[in-house]
C-alpha cells in the first residue's frame, strides 16, 4: 500500500488526527527506516468486561497491525495500585498486582479476539512510572503549568461550577505523557475524551528531544438506543463475551441509520463501500433488513467465529422471524439468591419466577421436553449461565417470562 | 512559668497565631504529658548569608527553647536536589548531597549563634518525602484541591495576571505538609508570606489522624532604611557575620522608629519594656541616642560575645563620633580581580583606588603606619577579608575611600 492508501484506510472512524500530515510523514519515515510504528492505547487496570464501545478503539489498534505496526496495549497499573486516594469512591479501593495482573490476563482473552498477538506489545506503566520517585515526579509536574491543565474541557467545567478538583488528577495527564515517552509512541489513540491528554504527550516528547505522537481520537459509539453512549450501566450495550444469539439478535434490534454508523466503527469496511450500501437501500438495489443480517453476522463471527454466526442467524429466525416467541412477556429480575451464580438450578428458578406452581411441576414439564432457555430446549436440573449473558428468556410450555441477569 | 507567662513570652514579635487558644491548650498539654512541644521551622539547603531578618524567626524557635520546647531546624534537602526544574532559572541547578551537608554546617554555624544546640533537631525531609515515591506522591495530592491552592495570595495574582504557575510549585505546599505530619510538629514557624502553607501542615496532620501543629507567623523585618524589607540585595542589611564594629555602626544608623522595631524583632525584652522605654524617650527620661547605643551593644553581644560588642562600641564612638573619619569620602567597588578573595594586596588595592600613586608610595606608607582599614592600623602586605564584611573604610595618611566589597 502506498502511503496514501495507509492513510484511507486508518482515517477511517477517526473523530480527529493531530495531525494528518504529519501522520502521512510518519508513514514514510517510518517506511524508508524500515521500522513499525508504535501505536499506544492505554487502558485501565481495573476487571474488564469489554463491550462493542471499547472495540472502535481496539479495532483501530488492529487496522495499525493490519498495515504491519506494532499496537502498544498499554495497562496503568500504577493508577490501580493507588485507587482512589480521597477514599470518597468505594469502588475504587488499592489493587494488588496478583489482581491487575489477572485483569491483563482477562483483558488478553478478550483483545485478542481482535488483536494480533504477534504484533502486540502488552505493557504495564509501573515499570517506568514508579521509578521516577518523588523528585522524578516533581520534575515531571515542572512541564505543564495549572492554566493548561485548567483548560481541559472537564476540568474547566468542575472549576467553574465549584466542584473539587484534587491536585492528584492533575499529575494523571502527566503521567500518561510521561508513558508516550517512555514507549517513544508514534501515535497515541484514544476516545475523543482524551484529546488533551494525548496533546500533552505531545508537548512532553518534543521537550524529551522525541518526536511528537500522533494524536487519534475516535467517536464515542452510540448503544442500541441510538442516542446515548453504549454503557454496561444504561443496559444498550453489547457485551463481546455475549452468546452469539444474543448478539445477533441485539444487532437486528437497531435503527438503519445506527446500522450505517455501526458499520464504520464495527467493521473495516470502507467509507466507499458503505456509502454504496446506503445508496443501494435508498434505490431499493438491496434491503436494509439483509444489510442488516450481514451486519449481525459480521460482529457475530469477529467474536464467536463463523460457527457462532450462523447459529446467532438461524436462533434468531427460528425464535424471533418465525414468531416462535411472543413479542410481549413478563420480565423479571433473577431472585437475588441466585445472583452471582454460574449454575443455577433451572426448577427453582422458574418456581421463584412464578411460572411453575411447584417444582414438582417444574419437574414434569423439564422431563416433557416442555421447557426452554434462549431458544434452546433444556431438560437438566441445572443451568449453565453464560458469562457476559444479560438476560434469560424461559418458556414454560406455553407461558414465557424474560429473566433479567 | 504559668501557661499565660509563656504565652505571653511566646506572642511577643508574632504577625498571626493561629489559634492562640490551641497554643494556650497545647502548652498545657504537653506539660501534663511532660513533653516538650516540637517546634519546626524550614530552610532551604542554598548556602546560608544570614542576616537579621532571618532572625526573627530564628529568635522565636529560642524563645520557645528558653522555655524547654525543642526546635526542629528543618533543611528541605529535596527541593535542593531538585533545583529549578523548569530550566528557567540558572541560579538553581540541582545540588549534590554534599554541597547541601555542606550548606547544613555553615547553616549550623550561623544559626547556634543564637539557638540552643541541646534543644535542637537537624533534619532533613528527604529522609520521609524520598520514600513517598511516584504512589506516595500521588496520594499526598489527593489531600488537596486545585481550587483551595490557587487561593494561596501570590498563586492567585499570577493566575489572574496570566503568569504561569508550573504544576510542580503546587506540590511544594504538600510535602511541607507532609514534614508537619512526619515531625508531628506541635508548632510551626514562618514568615507571613508562609501562612497559607503552615495551614496546610494543619489539615494534613488533621486527616492523618494528629493534633493540629499551632502556625505562628513572624513579621518580615524592614532592612536599615527602614522601608524595604532587609535585603542582601537591597544592600540595607545587617549580616549575622559581620564584623561588630560594622554591625555596631550599622545600627547606629537606623532611625527611632525603627529602633523600637528592631528591639521588638531581635532583642528578648518584653513589650512592656520597650513600651517603657519609648516613654522614658518621650518624657526625656531617657535619651534616644542611648537607646539606640543599648540596642547596639545587644545586638553585638548576641553574635560576638561582649568582647566584640565592647570593640564595635569603641571603634563607633572613636572613628565616628570623635569624627575620625570624614563623613563623607569617595565610594568605590572593588577591583573586579580582587572579588572573591579573601585574602587580598592591600598596596596593589590602594593603589588601584586611587589613594596611592604607585607601589612605592603604598609600601611606604604602610611602613609608616599611615594605613588604616575599617578603623584599624594595618602594616602588612596583605589583608584577610573578613567573611561578611560589606565594605572596607581605607585610610591612607589624610587621604579616605569606601571599598564596597
Amino acid at each position: 500500500m502506498t502511503v496514501d492508501e495507509q492513510l484511507d484506510y486508518l482515517r477511517k472512524g477517526c473523530a480527529e488526527i493531530i495531525s494528518e500530515d504529519e501522520l502521512r510523514e510518519r508513514l514514510a519515515l517510518r517506511a524508508v527506516q524500515g521500522r513499525p510504528l508504535r501505536v499506544k492505547a492505554g487502558f485501565d487496570p481495573t476487571a474488564p468486561d469489554l463491550h462493542l464501545g471499547h472495540t472502535v478503539l481496539i479495532r483501530k489498534m488492529k487496522h495499525f497491525q493490519d498495515l504491519g505496526h506494532t499496537a502498544i496495549f498499554l495497562i496503568g497499573d500504577v493508577t490501580g495500585l493507588i485507587g482512589d486516594p480521597t477514599g470518597r469512591n468505594s469502588t475504587r479501593p488499592p489493587m494488588t498486582r496478583e489482581q491487575i495482573l489477572e485483569n491483563a490476563e482477562t483483558y488478553k482473552r478478550q483483545v485478542f479476539k481482535i488483536l494480533d498477538r504477534d504484533r502486540t506489545e502488552i505493557r504495564f506503566n509501573g515499570e517506568w512510572l514508579l521509578e521516577l520517585g518523588t523528585v522524578g515526579m516533581i520534575r515531571l509536574c515542572a512541564n505543564a503549568t495549572i492554566a493548561q491543565l485548567l483548560e481541559r474541557d472537564d476540568f474547566t467545567r468542575r472549576y467553574r461550577q465549584g466542584k473539587p478538583i484534587s491536585l492528584h488528577e492533575f499529575l494523571y495527564p502527566l503521567t500518561q505523557a510521561q508513558d508516550s515517552v517512555a514507549l517513544e509512541a508514534d501515535v497515541e489513540l484514544g476516545g475523543t475524551d482524551q484529546t488533551f491528554n494525548l496533546l500533552l504527550g505531545r508537548e512532553l516528547q518534543a521537550s524529551n528531544g522525541q518526536l511528537r505522537q500522533i494524536a487519534m481520537t475516535v467517536p464515542i459509539l452510540e448503544g442500541l438506543d441510538g442516542k446515548q453512549k453504549m454503557s454496561k450501566s444504561l443496559g444498550n450495550y453489547i457485551g463481546i463475551c455475549e452468546p452469539p444469539e444474543v448478539m445477533y439478535r441485539k444487532v437486528m434490534q437497531i435503527s438503519d441509520d445506527l446500522m450505517y454508523r455501526y458499520y464504520e466503527l464495527l467493521t473495516d469496511l470502507s467509507l466507499a463501500e458503505i456509502e454504496r450500501m446506503r445508496k443501494d437501500a435508498e434505490t431499493g438495489a438491496a434491503h436494509p433488513m439483509k444489510l442488516k443480517h450481514d451486519l449481525a453476522r459480521r460482529i457475530c463471527t469477529d467474536f464467536h467465529g463463523p460457527e457462532g454466526a450462523a447459529k446467532g442467524g438461524n436462533v434468531f429466525r427460528r425464535v424471533v422471524q418465525n414468531k416462535e416467541v411472543p413479542a410481549e412477556m413478563p420480565e423479571l429480575d433473577l431472585p437475588p439468591e441466585m445472583r452471582g451464580q454460574t449454575v443455577i438450578r433451572i426448577d427453582k428458578l422458574l418456581r421463584s419466577v412464578g411460572l411453575a406452581r411447584s417444582g414438582a411441576e417444574a419437574n414434569r414439564k423439564l422431563r416433557a421436553n416442555a421447557v426452554s432457555v434462549n431458544g434452546v430446549k433444556h431438560r437438566e436440573m441445572s443451568y449453565d449461565v453464560p458469562s457476559e449473558a444479560s438476560e434469560l428468556v424461559l418458556r414454560f410450555g406455553k407461558k414465557w417470562a424474560r429473566v433479567r441477569l
